[in-house]
């Protein structure tokens, strides 16, 4: 009979964000006339922008008349989205890219999970902690991850925990690592690393043979000097790093589905043999075999970002965004909580009070103020004691979420 | 230092349609002024329907509104999408499925290649020979094909082979299969098999514990009653196979981008420790963390072909191109080559004449007649000695190419 992945079996039952769901439902059901606010999902809720609205019209339209009927595209993505991509996020940064080492895709989610594919199981994967889920959980799918532990870590992963202690600075893992996660600005705790701090880390990998998998897609988000966009920023950089990006949060895709993949062409790992290969050409592969191309459409949207009127609206939504998120904290410090983040990144880290658990203060403050945020247990041991808001929702939820958590925690 | 996946080193240099791609590309710049018509690869070349055109200009517009916005869909596909697909692809075949079993993707190559994800390395996989390579490629990239040899087969891969010696009707394998892959109608052959001997497939996977993935890519072009057009027609296949459905070659969404894989909930598979598991719910989670649904506006237009306009719409694009498949096996047998498939698929499969290899065929056409198809060899071992034209081209396309390809071969 065919067998299974048994590594699916390690996985604990339910998600995070499918136990969130069941907690909202479960109290909606109690309380029907309950207005609850969610500020827990990093999902965005503003409309496109007008640009790209255009642009995915106009990509219709082709696909409307033969002869300009877009059918299979590369399966690395249009070119004219690669030389877009290049020529706005990375040139004006000093970073020279070839169109052959950016990989459009359909989000950056899907990437970060298969990219697994192109890496020998045997690998030991680090992780900041707290984290993105995806990067261990697809890890151990891929069979990296060893055991969960009674202390809600992998027996195989290496964790380097970041919390208000170390001042959400990450120390260097002391352990052998093959692969280390890093996400900048991060998503849960919305912290940054400047580009000294950064450089640490790519010296780091540099001189200890790490593939870093750097996951900026929340970079657009970034309002402060001295913190890096790209990882290529820092010398050195293409030889050690993967930087995984997104249209999600900054032109808000999350429906429309689209990111791209950075492999430079000068970035090795190891066969078994001992020999170096690049990993441009085996992500290549990988691509060609298991996924056909991003959407004409989507991409045609995605190009529409970069023009004079679509930069123009996405910074608007972005602008927006952290303007929630400015709120949120001076809210939340005005009633004596501890807030992280919300400065480079839409989501604000919050510190439980009274030495609650981050779950004890979801109950809380879905019973006492009927507002849903993230507990950061969800995100890995060192995010107990801390709960993620979302900067993403509407103006008037997020001013009423802060009213009742105030008058909730007055009580 | 990262160690990569060894397994992608074992897979041959090029893939099979860049070779193909670079000796054209060298006849045309040897010959600038030759007009070479192209009906290699399957991709299709008429307009999307109206029907989705209308549905995405519309999705377009939701999403430029805060009220209709869509964000982060479910990662299963919307249920409007799911209940559709049920109602009108499964229904009327008298098949029952629930929204849960249909898990809507960014298309088919996907799901064939990702679905190695939540099967164990050590499964013994077999196929039927020539085949679709992404079914071979993803499980050497996953581990389970042990070495190419000399005659073109991986060591630990079983073929059956299918030829006009067994009139394309593949034997059972005698040897010990857990995982068989079955296209039909098939690509590249265009050959079908009917209700009774797949049945003779479903039965020999329920005795044996064989799981079967079934990709119906092509059902669309079904035109003979005795073809099911799923596998889930026959009795018991719920419990031993998998369905992979597109509508690329349906509706035209090669560039678009949707598919869809059904899982249905008794479908079993064995973990190590003997226990039977649903593989529904494990590729459930595998969905969950590596793929985040496929764009709104992909699914409104996928949606719209279920319309009563969409359906006649489809249709007249499949006739066009049924029209084509006819006209190009009338002309070639005409001039004595001897033809399969092209009646219930899109793909004419041709002996190629005098003993001539694929290959030898391919470059003769290429020269003599500046016409290029598909060598079957570069589909399996027992596609040597035929040659796949596709019917997707433009009708004068396909009159011009069969002129010449008659003139050529009455020299």
């Amino acid at each position: 009979m065919a067998k299974i992945n048994d590594n699916f079996l390690k996985l604990p039952g339910s998600y995070l964000f499918a136990n969130i769901a069941h907690k909202v439902t479960t109290y909606k059901e109690e309380h029907p006339d309950a207005k609850v606010i969610k500020l827990g999902i990093g999902d965005v809720t503003q409309p496109l922008p007008q640009a790209s609205i255009e642009a995915m019209h106009g990509a219709i339209e082709d696909l409307a008349t033969k002869e300009r009927f877009h059918g299979y595209g590369p399966e690395q993505g249009y070119k004219f989205l690669q030389d877009t991509i290049i020529k706005n996020d990375y040139n004006p940064l000093g970073i020279d890219l070839d169109s052959t080492e950016v990989f459009v895709n359909d989000g950056a989610k899907s990437d970060t999970g298969n990219i697994g594919d192109i890496l020998a199981v045997d690998n030991k994967v680090g992780v900041t902690d707290p984290i993105y889920p995806v990067y261990i959980d697809s890890n151990v799918m891929g069979g990296r991850s060893g055991d969960l532990q009674k202390n809600g870590m992998w027996s195989n992963i290496v964790y380097t925990p970041c919390s208000a202690d170390n001042h959400f600075i990450p120390q260097l893992p002391k352990e052998k690592v093959d692969i280390m996660y890093l996400c900048y600005p991060n998503n849960p705790t919305g912290t940054t690393l400047t580009k000294a701090q950064l450089k640490t880390w790519v010296d780091w990998a540099l001189a200890n043979d790490v593939l870093i998998m750097f996951d900026s897609a929340y970079e657009a988000y970034i309002t402060e000097k001295d913190v890096p966009h790209s990882i290529y920023e820092i010398e050195g950089a293409k030889k050690c790093a993967i930087e995984f990006r997104s249209f999600s949060k900054t032109a808000g895709f999350t429906g429309v589905r689209c990111g791209y993949t950075v492999v430079p062409k000068e970035l090795m790992a190891t066969a078994a043999n001992g020999e170096k290969v690049a990993l441009n050409g085996i992500w290549n592969r990988r691509q060609c075999t298991k996924f056909n191309g991003a959407s004409y459409i989507t991409q045609r949207g995605a190009e529409a970002t970069y023009s004079e009127a679509g930069k123009k609206q996405v910074r608007k939504t972005i602008d927006f965004y952290m303007g929630n998120a400015k709120i949120m904290k001076q809210e939340l410090e005005a009633v004596g909580l501890t807030t992280f983040g919300g400065v480079n990144a839409p989501y604000v880290w919050v510190k439980t009070p009274r030495g609650m658990t981050s779950w004890e203060f979801f109950d809380e403050m879905l019973h006492q103020a009927n507002v849903v945020g993230t507990p950061g247990a969800g995100f890995g041991p060192s995010g107990e004691g801390y709960y993620r808001l979302s900067a993403f929702g509407e103006r008037e939820n997020c001013l009423e979420a802060m009213e009742r958590i105030k008058n909730w925690l007055k009580k």
